[in-house]
């Protein structure tokens, strides 16, 4: 009865028109070509697959695709696939974001595949957008940051395929920054910016009047005149469920020949006109865009153009919508040519939910050993470059590039973020100590020939003696501990990278306390010796055997402290050796706790003073004896706290209050003379995990004020932002996480004002922030967590490191600044000890004879005109020699509008006075990222809701006079040239 | 602290030479030109992807790509993306195998792609291997299927790309057949055949003494003449463990770039040499074979080739070994190069078992009654062909192309094998009734189109007036069952596709009992009636409703039996009318059982008789009254066996014993007048599984013969092949599976032998069969199990049939004949009936006058000249009208050397006599597969182990010579031609 199969079947294949042998061809040439077409509903398909600059993988396994048994993932593949699916059909295009595998997938093709991919960027087939080394994250990255690896990615891009990115697309970083709007957006020259991740009631909001799509103005000070179009999608950068084409997708492909089982060509044409459908509900004019790929997509290119190829054609030859390849810039071309008038968003995307309790305020501090070595090489790898350019750049020789690419890949999304796997967090971390590396050749190398340059000609490559120290923090500095010789002087040389004089104490291991220290005239200066706390010692004998190898048993018995005074751009060198008797001990010279019968005592060796109770260990009052403004300040680590003993150390330099909160909780607060903030050094760890229960230590400080839920914090430590606890401007907020809901990420710092006061704190990397009740500031340090959160890493936060087999939670040593300021003074403390902060006095080592030395080298100098400094609100945030010789000059004015009396105003540099015995040959002002002429960018104009014509008008320099080279700044601005010496 | 990371860092990137930022290029031209290397060890990468014509999903979701939740496979990808990657170096080559897929992937594709493609098969980069429609099954396919799939895929290649295909690329059907070493291999233009299924211990066996490869004579009469260099795979057809390169593996890439992490190419160079040293140490000379891909690979195809290219670029670079791109063809070059001599091999590789207790035996039955339906479309193709020639083929127009397609598909290794799973199964079933009823409008015309030509010229497309009853076997032929007007006649036309005149009984059923049937002549011819059984009732009801969706309660009453007589390739008309009056019935009519006081009960209208048992109902004894050769048969379906009673019918055709041996086993014997043999009809299912435990049903035959373990099984329905009960030639068997393990596929028959007589059994479709006892004969007829045995299919074997909700276990309705012979004239019967059994008559129906259609028509005509008939050791194989109009003939000797003493001869086929009226103006002899003159083929010689240069000379035909067009064929000879009339 088997035949009677048959009958049936034929019964159905009446309906199907099957036949089971094809003759002929069943070609079909897909039209694709379709481009905007007026009154019906444009569909924009833009191609792209989302490539993680690292996050389960590394960077380079992502690249080349191992490790695929965490994730099968390849780029290679990816641009592989891409370049072969677009030279199929001009008509289909791709857009691609990350250089750093660009990069990495150029350098190995064949000069063919290199023309090929040519002519597609040329023909606009495969457009670059953002086009830095990575998708930076917005909240934990340091604008100086976003630039540079904006920059490095862009300079790519200009270099090998003359071409400007014109489209942001940070589809996927967890928030969004003001700063990115209008500093990485319209100063880089950007018409648009895209993105998938906003609040989850937000979104629910935009949806529903459709306001996805806004002007953002981020800046406050530029307003309308520094403004983006900007699109967040309505659920995913993922295409509509069921859209995906992916290979190893479970997809029913677009089946379009009638001759084999399965057509199903109108099922998808409707589906496709639903999902438009139901995205033109939610979105203003007639075009959507739809995000065609996901995290690591396109291994197989043509998987996805096959279906979209199908798609296309036989969706407009139905008529009712139409859909077209096209790029995020084409898109917003069309968003424009509509007309709008478009809703108008301030502020930012922050902090972002994904759904009720989801708030993604964590990764604001997670991994803040990571965050910091990242800040640290920021600072160093600014303040490396000056240095590289001052003594020539050297080739071949090392370089500040490798460090460049590390920072760049640092600041991707699961990078500094701290939400890569510890694998990956490690690959970072070595890509940055390998660029470091380097870059302290040039430094060494550098500072050796500027110092030995006494004649002031062009020094050659001298050898260094120098050393540096990268361990200081926890004591580790082998040049400052071992014996000086009879005769010969330890030599500090100190450089200054920012643009002003400046004086700080340092401090450096000894192992000597008969040492005397000279300044390059010859005097011997005040010096503070505090011995080596016990946290300090086991933290260095514990990681130099972790990281370094070296089971260093010995630690140095004392911290050696002097004052030292730095030119800008400058340095100056100290003298240190032993005495020949014993020297006396000076007053404050290992001073123990005094007076023990007063309740409080009071500290502070300058103006800044802190009076700390005696029973509780707690912070009473912080004030400035000069000025008299006051806070109080309450150091809680976790929940109630019993009383923590203090150890109070005076000294001539510096008072320094010792709190062990707990086992893993160490506290220094430090009193500088000279300064008008308290220091304070805290280490935590290893966090107890005994109780199965993961911790997050925050920082909470109380002070007297009013404060009336308000409280500010900067955006990628650029502008301060107004934030409201419990509050979002863009809509009624439901407060469902009232801690984690309203913390805010911080860069510089975090502070609160009320009618009189400003309580103000600055952190020294990437950190969250928030004030929970009126009056507190709060800041998280360090996290360890024993679940993962279920956002795809797939691992508990729980950072070890191990000694060969004993492993234990990593500790973090970090500092973090207060003061109090009367009101409208706070912001001048703020940017100045910001610009401190992230640019320390770089210190080098070496052992001479004092004759010897100064003999032969300039002890004290600067590379500006000796009498010359920038003035106190700009800042030098670039100067570095590019490879063809001209030098990349950036000028960041550092106030906003109105924030400082005084210093939110015109400011204005001297180039000429700028570079001693240089002379300008030419200059260009550039974009932002240098990669195009200020003059020849366009600015698209968007109509905004509610708004008249009207512009603001902020205070902007003027162009540059060819003769005097003097470059004027308005608040907030930043002035990027190109100039040829 | 977090700066510590970067010193430890540093350390571990002395060593690896690592560098972040790479500048220049990278770019490696890897020398993937290797040819053969002499002195070296030669590692032939063979580049392929083993794309199952359906299996787990359909050939058409696996040809498009869509349900790839059961498989993630798209074979489209494959072919796009192979074409790129060999576009991308001409060094890089890939084989094909299935051009089924091809097909559907070549009509898709634009004019440019297939110019690409000609010019890759041009330059050999593209080689077509094994080149069928698909790559069929060894065990369960008949010799004349493997043909026409094989034909059609090479007459594909040939009409594209003017190639021949010179490798067999068997890698996975499970056991190898005689019949494909020397007729689907040799006659072919085959050089080599490779495979990677072999029984574990003889591969084990193979390995040890190198004899994977050897050299293969698949045919007894034809002997080394015949022969074919033939590579077993040591493992499979995959490559060496860790060689897998899918995009969606888990493999670490040669990384080969020292600036990015895990540079590994010594690692992976080592790893190549020693997968390469531990094959070679299996392997004669120096040449080792890789089969590089696996199922459904090269989805993505650059993903292998990447790492190939890399692979051989170092590896060759180290020298120790030689890495190709290769292909079977060039290897087997390499091989016969290397002069030999090789082992040598004769039979087949049948059983196969994988593992201890893992014989592949029970596919040889599985899914009978798709087993059934192929060969039930197997006969009907090869006589509709015929039909469609001899009518004239008509353009556009229904034609046989369609089930000469789903013919083709269904030879695949995992479809008549009864090893894909139940939807795919469907899906055969589908497409082969869509190509039955198209050749049924084929058949139907073209009998009208020639019965209607009375005047002997050209007939036009005349409305065929006739119907068929494919499903005649469970009583549903509507045409018959209804009433014959008065004066009309159902007008039943009957074709012969054999060359030999033949007389049959034919069995119709009807509602009227008052029938007379008149031949040509009208002369009234015997008739006899049958009361349908309540079996063949409800099998009726049930499954016309569940495949026709009729809910036929009224079943005919009777069948009606009369004897026809047909002439070579003609056909015969009868008819058939109702009595005036009741006639009166007759001897034989509804005879119930006689004479029940006897023990024993003979029946047998002719010369054959059986004498049964009453009390057991067990066959006693079988013999020819004329001859006296005798057997005895006991049907024992599952164990022991209770009593069965037993229903006799007699009359003066045939006599039937019907048994119920239990309530779904159910089994007819017929003795036919004027037959030689008796037929069993077996009905068996639904196999009742409430038990959980799954069954096969077996029916087992007993002889009292002296066999002494000795069995002969046909391969492909064309050599028959001695067995020896746990025995093996090629390695000293152990035994572990007594029964599966002496399984063997049977095509045609099984027969046993003693010194007197031969026992045979001729099946109607694939099955199992074995002789597990000596004297014994048994076949497997239907299994039901109820777990997957874990092989892929993922699925038990647990066929069922619905009508809507009621399903039940498919029941399944066949025949095998069983015939008793003096020693030495058992292969004339076997022969003999083997071809009526594959070839039935056609029948045809419609109602008409009698004389209205004697008029007008050819009532009883043949294709030859009337006195003429193909001589009884010569069928006709092959006879089709190709698109060119050009004709294609096959002519089958069916004796084997030494088989028959009459009929292993010589035999003459006259061309002239066979087409009357028809001239032919040219005839080319051809390959097997007709895709290359046989002039033109060339055999490679080999040496062989042992053998001084004789040559074995089988009797073959002479050239044919043009004039007198006789075409000679030695025994087993087939012989194929190209003609022009």
């Amino acid at each position: 009865m088997e035949e009677l199969k048959s009958l049936a079947s034929v019964l159905l294949c009446v309906l199907c028109l099957c036949s089971a042998v094809v003759n002929g061809s069943d070609y079909v040439k897909y039209n694709t070509g379709a481009g905007v077409v007026a009154g019906k509903l444009n569909v924009h398909l833009v191609a792209h697959s989302h490539d993680d600059v690292g996050w389960l993988k590394t960077v380079d396994q992502y690249y080349v695709g191992s490790n695929n048994s965490i994730q099968s993932a390849c780029v290679e593949n990816v641009l592989d696939s891409v370049v072969e699916a677009l030279r199929r059909d001009p008509n289909r295009k791709f857009v691609f974001a990350e250089m750093a595998f660009f990069h990495r997938w150029w350098v190995g093709q064949s000069p063919e595949i290199q023309e090929q991919v040519r002519k597609l960027v040329d023909a606009s087939q495969l457009e670059f957008v953002n086009g830095g080394w990575c998708m930076h994250d917005e909240a934990t990255t340091h604008y100086v940051d976003m630039i540079d690896q904006t920059t490095l990615g862009h300079h790519y891009i200009k270099q090998h395929f003359n071409k400007t990115p014109k489209a942001g697309w940070q589809i996927d970083p967890f928030g969004h920054s003001a700063v990115q709007a209008y500093l990485l957006g319209v100063e880089l020259g950007f018409d648009s910016v895209h993105f998938a991740r906003i609040d989850y009631q937000d979104r629910a909001k935009r949806k529903e009047d459709k306001s996805l799509e806004v002007i953002w103005r981020g800046s406050k000070t530029f307003g309308s005149s520094s403004q983006i179009f900007t699109n967040a999608f309505p659920v995913h950068y993922s295409p509509p469920s069921g859209f995906h084409f992916e290979l190893t997708d479970d997809f029913d492909p677009v089946q379009d020949n009638p001759l084999l089982d399965g057509y199903n060509v109108e099922q998808w044409v409707n589906d496709f006109i639903d999902a438009a459908l139901t995205q033109a509900n939610v979105t203003r004019d007639n075009h959507i865009m739809w995000t065609m790929g996901d995290d690591f997509q396109y291994q197989y290119a043509e998987s996805w153009f096959k279906q979209m190829d199908k798609l296309i054609h036989y969706v407009n030859k139905g008529g009712r919508v139409n859909a077209l390849y096209s790029t995020p810039s084409l898109y917003t071309e069309a968003k424009n040519a509509a007309n709008g008038p478009w809703p108008l968003k301030t502020d930012d995307y922050f902090p972002y939910a994904d759904r009720r309790n989801a708030y993604w305020t964590g990764f604001f501090t997670s991994r803040p050993a990571l965050k910091g070595y990242v800040r640290v090489l920021s600072g160093f790898y600014l303040a490396s470059r000056q240095l590289e350019f001052l003594a020539g750049k050297k080739s071949p020789g090392p370089t500040t590039s490798a460090l460049g690419d590390a920072l760049g890949i640092a600041q991707h999304h699961d990078a500094v973020t701290g939400t890569a796997k510890q694998h990956t967090t490690n690959d970072y971390a070595k890509r940055l100590a390998i660029g470091a590396s380097e870059a302290e050749v040039v430094v060494s190398s550098s500072l050796s020939c500027l110092a030995s340059r006494k004649s002031g000609d062009q020094c050659t490559k001298p050898a260094s003696t120098f050393s540096q120290c990268p361990l200081l923090n926890i004591s580790y500095c082998p040049p400052t501990e071992k014996g000086i010789p009879e005769g010969k002087n330890l030599v500090v040389a100190a450089y200054n990278p920012l643009g002003w004089n400046r004086t700080d104490i340092i401090r450096i291991p000894v192992n000597d306390a008969n040492l005397i220290v000279k300044d390059p005239l010859g005097n011997a200066i005040t010096v503070q010796y505090v011995n080596l706390d016990n946290v300090t010692s086991n933290l260095r004998k514990f990681y130099t055997e972790a990281y370094l190898g070296q089971s260093s048993k010995q630690v140095p018995r004392y911290w050696l402290l002097f004052q030292v005074t730095v030119p800008p751009l400058g340095w100056n060198t100290y003298f240190i050796s032993r005495a020949a008797g014993k020297v006396k001990r000076r007053k404050g010279f290992f001073l123990a706790a005094d007076s023990p019968q007063d309740k409080t005592v009071e500290v502070g060796p300058g103006n800044l003073k802190m009076s700390f109770s005696r029973t509780t260990g707690q912070l009473k009052r912080m004030y400035n004896s000069r000025t008299g403004s006051s806070g109080a300040y309450i150091f809680r680590p976790n929940g109630a706290q019993p009383n923590v003993p203090i150890k109070i150390i005076r000294g001539p330099l510096v008072d320094e209050v010792h709190q062990q909160f707990n086992s893993w909780i160490y506290q220094v607060t430090r009193l500088y003379i000279d300064k008008e903030h308290a220091e304070v050094e805290y280490t935590i760890g290893p966090i107890p995990t005994e109780d199965s229960v993961g911790k997050e230590v925050i920082s909470r400080m109380t002070a007297n004020m009013v404060t009336e839920k308000v409280f500010y914090t900067d955006s990628n430590g650029r502008d301060f932002l107004k934030r409201v606890r419990d509050y979002r401007a863009d809509w009624s907020l439901q407060v469902n996480e009232p801690v984690a809901g309203n913390y805010y990420p911080l860069n510089l710092g975090i502070f609160i004002t009320d009618k009189k006061s400003e309580f103000s704190v600055l952190v020294d990397r990437a950190t969250g922030g928030a004030s929970i009740k009126d009056g507190q500031v709060e800041i998280m340090l360090h996290r360890r967590m024993l679940a993962d959160d279920g956002r795809g890493v797939g691992e508990a936060l729980d950072e070890s490191v191990c000694v060969r087999d004993n492993c234990e939670g990593l500790t973090v040593r970090g500092n973090y600044y207060l003061s109090v300021n009367q009101l409208g003074a706070g912001a001048r403390w703020r940017r100045t000890t910001g610009q401190e902060v992230y640019s320390p006095l770089l210190l080098a080592f070496t052992q001479e004879k004092l004759e010897t030395w100064t003999e032969s080298h300039l002890t004290k100098s600067t590379a500006m005109e000796s009498d010359y400094s920038l003035p106190l609100n700009v800042a030098l945030i670039t100067l570095q020699e590019l490879d063809d010789g001209s030098v990349l000059l950036r000028l960041a004015h550092l106030y906003e509008e109105g924030e400082d009396a005084e210093y939110s105003t015109l400011a204005k540099v001297e180039l000429k006075k700028m570079f001693k015995g240089k002379s300008i040959k030419q200059l260009k002002e550039m974009s932002l990222s240098a990669n195009q002429e200020k003059l020849e960018m366009k600015k698209m104009t968007w109509k905004v809701e509610g708004e008249s014509g009207k512009t603001h008008s902020p205070v902007r320099g003027g162009p540059v006079d060819a003769s005097t080279l003097v470059v004027e700044l308005g608040p907030m601005e930043i002035r990027t040239f190109l100039l040829k010496f």
